[in-house]
């Protein structure tokens, strides 16, 4: 951890962000990969919007697209923010370890920072998987409704919420087992179930809608 | 289409890589996307590599960490670029599309140009979809013998690894049916079935080696 004086993620090239992952540091890691797949989503969701609107072909569904438009936007920078915040949700868990652990009381405020910072390290990743999972459910409409010219692209959206949402709740769930807390451990664990099932049959339909495209 | 003095891909910092994706132009688009995931994919395989050498815990397997850390950053900075590569290719068939119809010749020349930015539109997301692929290859033996910290970080470049695949197996099925050569054509479609086909069953083997230590 370099500070304040460090570039945030977003901010970086593709290649210097890559390098970054590559790196030693455990952070970023598979976390704000998640969460940058997600913005991937999104990106394509607003491109195939953009390329729907103000086509005659397409008037019936102008207002819709032009809608899906601003949500996407809006998703799109959410879960580029959500890239750096899962970072510094992975450092405060570090700093919380690295706390003086000698007396009695220096336990106790230790096993609290880590109790608070292991949530925060869960809670992160979950709105990654929510946003995500968002992005599948308006998948299948975009799919029916789109311009079908940017029919891969659709799918690749797909490709990048399902990868985004499964690659954010490893990351809740690998922070919600280090949880002392019981009853928010289990809470946790049930939207991942939640999320992770439904998820999978939006994107097994959005898949289909693709393939059976793509003969 | 601005020209020479367009910014690469690969320089964009995340946000505006971002908001390229969702123009209205239709490249950069999914192909793009495609290939950026593969690179995160070998991203976070350098990065688990470099957490498993030099500890005492991993010393049998030190060697083979240190090769596959110098293949992952190969593999990285070859996906990058194929990061622009795809939308160059997108944007010769939009070039070859864009040449005059009206004499004989004219569409002769035409038609033979289109065929030709067609098939590199096809090869370009194919050598994205094989590097995917060999990424795929090489996880079952890193979840295997890699750091189990850095599990989730594993996880997640399968699941990049994944989506690369199958987003640029899309890219080369719709080029390859806008080809006119049946033989090549043929010979594209069976090559991606081969590498969805291997690619799913190494990615299951992966999803499973995951998740049961994810309980």
């Amino acid at each position: 951890m370099e500070g304040a004086e460090t570039l945030a993620l977003k901010d970086m090239d593709l290649r210097e962000f890559g390098l970054e992952v590559a790196s030693s540091s455990p952070a970023p890691g598979g976390g704000s990969v998640a969460a940058y797949a997600g913005t991937q989503g999104y990106a394509l969701v607003a491109m195939v919007c953009r390329l729907t609107m103000g086509k005659e072909k397409f008037a019936a569904v102008q207002d819709e697209m032009k809608s899906l438009l601003d949500t996407a936007q809006m998703k799109q920078e959410l879960l580029l923010s959500l890239v750096d915040e899962d970072t510094e949700g992975f450092n405060s868990v570090m700093e919380a370890l690295g706390l003086p652990k000698q007396s009695e009381e220096e336990k106790s405020l230790r096993r609290e920072a880590l109790e608070k910072a292991t949530l925060k390290a869960a809670e992160i990743p979950l709105r990654t998987a929510r946003e995500c999972f968002s992005g599948l459910r308006l998948l299948p409409g975009l799919l029916d409704k789109g311009n079908s010219n940017a029919l891969s692209d659709m799918g690749v959206a797909a490709l990048m919420f399902k990868a985004g949402l499964e690659g954010a709740l490893y990351n809740v769930q690998i922070n919600a087992l280090g949880l002392k807390a019981a009853d928010k451990r289990e809470e946790l664990l049930a939207e991942c179930q939640t999320l992770r099932q439904e998820g999978n049959l939006l994107f097994e339909e959005c898949q289909s809608k693709v393939l059976e495209r793509l003969q």
